[in-house]
Order: C-alpha cells, then sequence, then structure tokens
C-alpha cells in the first residue's frame, strides 16, 4: 500500500522517503496514525492536566479521584506523580535550582508525548514557579494545557503533613521546601481551582474531580 | 466512597492517606485506576516494542507500519522515535558517550510509562550498544519488553543513506557515527529478527509489520 503515493492522516504525519530493496525508484511514503486517529479510537481528546499546588494540598488524592471518575466514564487517563517520576526518568535530578526546573521540564515533555497518543494525562507536581510551569504550557498546543491550582492555605497544608515533610523543614532538616523557606507562585489565570473551604465539610476529593471533569465536557475533551 | 476502607484495584495502586478537612479520624484512601484496569478498558496490554538497527535499515518505516497495522485491529499504539525525541524531552543531551546512554535511558524510562499506561509503546531508536538496550529492558517486567532487530548490512544501509547521513560520516565531517566509526553490537537474544534478503523482492515494510503482530498475538498482547 500507499506506493508511490502520499497519505496524510492528519497535521503530525510522519512522511519520509525510504527506498526499497535494491530498487531507488520504487519509494515507500511513510504515515503513522496521527492524534486525530488515535483520538479516534479512544473517543477522546488528549490533553495535559496539571495539578498544582504545596505539599499536602491534595494534588495526587485529586488526580486518583480524577483518573477514577474519568475511567467509570471510559475515558483513558495516566497520571505522572512527581515524586514517583523521581524514581524513574528523573533519578538523576537532584533538589537544586536547575535539576527543579529540569524536573518540570522533563514532565511537561512526558506529558506532551501522552496528550499526543491521545491520552488525558494528569501531571502532580508542586510546580513552585510560574515560569516553570508556563514553559510546560507553552510545550502544548492552545487549550490542551489545562491548569488546575488547588488553593490550600499553608496552615492547614502543614497541619495534614502527610508524609512529614512540613516537619522536617521547620526543624531545618530540609532546606529549599516549597511554602517555608521557598516560594510558590500562585497561578494568575489557571483553568480551574479548587479553593479549601473550612466551612464546606462537603467538600471531597469526588466533588472535586467532578469540577474538573465538567471543565473536560464542556471543552469537548471527553469525545473524539 | 472508599472511606474507611482499602479499595485494591490491582498490583500497582496507589494506596495513601490524607485527611480531609480538620477532622484527622477520617482518612481517604487514594487509589487511581491500575494497569489492569486501563488494559481491560484497550483490551490489550500495555508493552515496549524496541526497534534496533543501524541508520538507514527501516526502524522508522517498520515502526509506522506496524502503527498502522495495529490501528486497523482498534488497538492503540504510540511511537517514540529517536530522532523526534531528540528535539523534545532529550534536546538537551550531546553525542558523547554518557549523553548517548542518558538518551537510551530516558527513552526507556518514558516507554515504560507508556507500557504502564496500556499503550503499545513503540521505540524506533539506533541503540548500538546491548548494555543500554538491556537496562531499557530490566526496567520492564519480564516478557514485556520485545526486541525487534533490523538485521540489514551495513552496505545496503549505506546506500539507501535516507537521511545523508552515511556519506557525511564517509567525509569524516560525522564522528562517531554507527557502522562508520563507533560499533553496533547486534542483539544476542532478541524476540524478533527481520532480516534482509536480497533475494526476496517482496518483503515490504507491511509484511514486517505483520511478523511483529504475529508475535504480540502469539504472546497474547492483543487481548486484555
Amino acid at each position: 500500500m500507499l506506493m508511490g503515493s502520499r497519505q496524510l492522516l492528519g497535521g503530525k504525519n510522519v512522511c519520509q522517503l525510504a527506498n526499497i530493496g535494491q530498487s531507488t525508484n520504487i519509494v515507500w511514503h511513510k504515515s503513522s496514525v496521527d492524534k486525530l486517529a488515535r483520538q479516534e479510537l479512544l473517543q477522546q481528546k488528549g490533553c495535559v492536566i496539571w495539578i498544582t499546588g504545596l505539599s499536602g494540598s491534595g494534588k495526587s488524592t485529586l488526580a486518583c479521584a480524577l483518573s477514577r471518575a474519568l475511567y467509570s466514564r471510559s475515558k483513558l487517563s495516566y497520571i505522572l506523580d512527581g515524586d514517583n517520576i523521581r524514581h524513574g526518568l528523573n533519578r538523576n535530578l537532584s533538589f537544586k535550582a536547575e535539576d527543579r526546573a529540569e524536573n518540570i521540564r522533563r514532565i511537561g515533555e512526558v506529558a506532551k508525548l501522552f496528550a499526543d497518543a491521545g491520552i488525558i494525562c494528569i501531571a502532580s507536581v508542586i510546580s513552585p514557579y510560574r515560569k516553570d510551569r508556563d514553559a510546560c504550557r507553552a510545550m502544548l498546543p492552545v487549550g490542551d494545557f489545562i491548569e488546575v491550582f488547588m488553593d490550600v492555605p499553608l496552615q492547614i497544608c502543614e497541619s495534614r503533613d502527610p508524609k512529614g515533610l512540613y516537619k522536617l523543614a521547620r526543624a531545618g532538616k530540609i532546606k529549599g521546601f516549597t511554602g517555608i523557606d521557598d516560594p510558590y507562585e500562585p497561578p494568575l489565570n489557571c483553568e480551574v481551582t479548587l479553593q479549601y473551604n473550612k466551612n464546606n465539610c462537603t467538600s471531597s476529593p469526588n466533588d472535586m474531580a467532578e469540577t474538573v471533569i465538567s471543565y473536560l465536557e464542556q471543552k469537548g475533551f471527553l469525545q473524539a
């Protein structure tokens, strides 16, 4: 198939010439399956849901609830968790400034690949600096980077302290800890803000997930 | 849901405690959708098809043909192309020895994430050193790394020279080019070998793709 003709399946096609056997006249055109075709198969649109917020703000809890809510709608998602990625792809990065930026950059690049694969990629990373988050946003087509801000006061995160890290940071055993001795820059124009409400006891990870789901539905990401 | 109880969806579950609001008694258990669940949704098994071989041996042509053949069976695949990745995730790597190893390591780590997402990940990378390929194999569960060797003689690859790189290497304008002044170590125990046959004019990328598809079918990767 495709001998001597050009097949275009979409915008991001791979089309190159290759000689077959010892003939130099006959060329094969390579065309891979593209993003649109994958989205058709999955009946959804690939995108990146970038969850940012302080340690203990509930990022990975939301990521898990969101992955379940999407699965119940037969939608394929995948979680890139900042902590987990540091055990694999980013195992050779430290916590010094340039390595932190590289940590975010690599997660952004991988998230971009997942979105291109047609998947709803959920990145759960503190990502304290606006510059780094905006660089990830810029990697993706406009609209496909959905920034979700876990707007939870530091004192609440610190009272939760699920990993005991705030305690260590206060004791000076961790240096440059976000919120304690390193800044967190809240998003200025994020797509979704999930605000902590001390009077609202019914607020739950599933409710927050539904807020994100509503956004996705409204923007057409849950259909091809 | 899931309050005070433990939900396990499979082997690689994320299960942690998180306090809700100001209560420290009530805990939420986070459980994300796992690999098995995603495979059920996709009706396939995640794996890595690692295509290795000289420049010009037909790796990306096979990758494209394979992605089409899988798509025609409603299977989701994604191509990680060594050249493309160098424009994104690996843009900060050079061609010196340690950066080449890091290039392969990162592609292996990303391929692992894709396989965990339930996707048939097709990596198309020269990956000349056995050590680097074996390190990627070791990242994955046994059986999930499928090494495909494009066994094409150097002189054929050089006569094709689709990117004009052999010409530059012979002229000394590229140093350390695989096959010219840097070694290619053929796999010792790869899963599939696709051998160039100078007498067989009917050999085509689609035929080669079908050989790989047969392997996947036989090993049960094309069902959940």
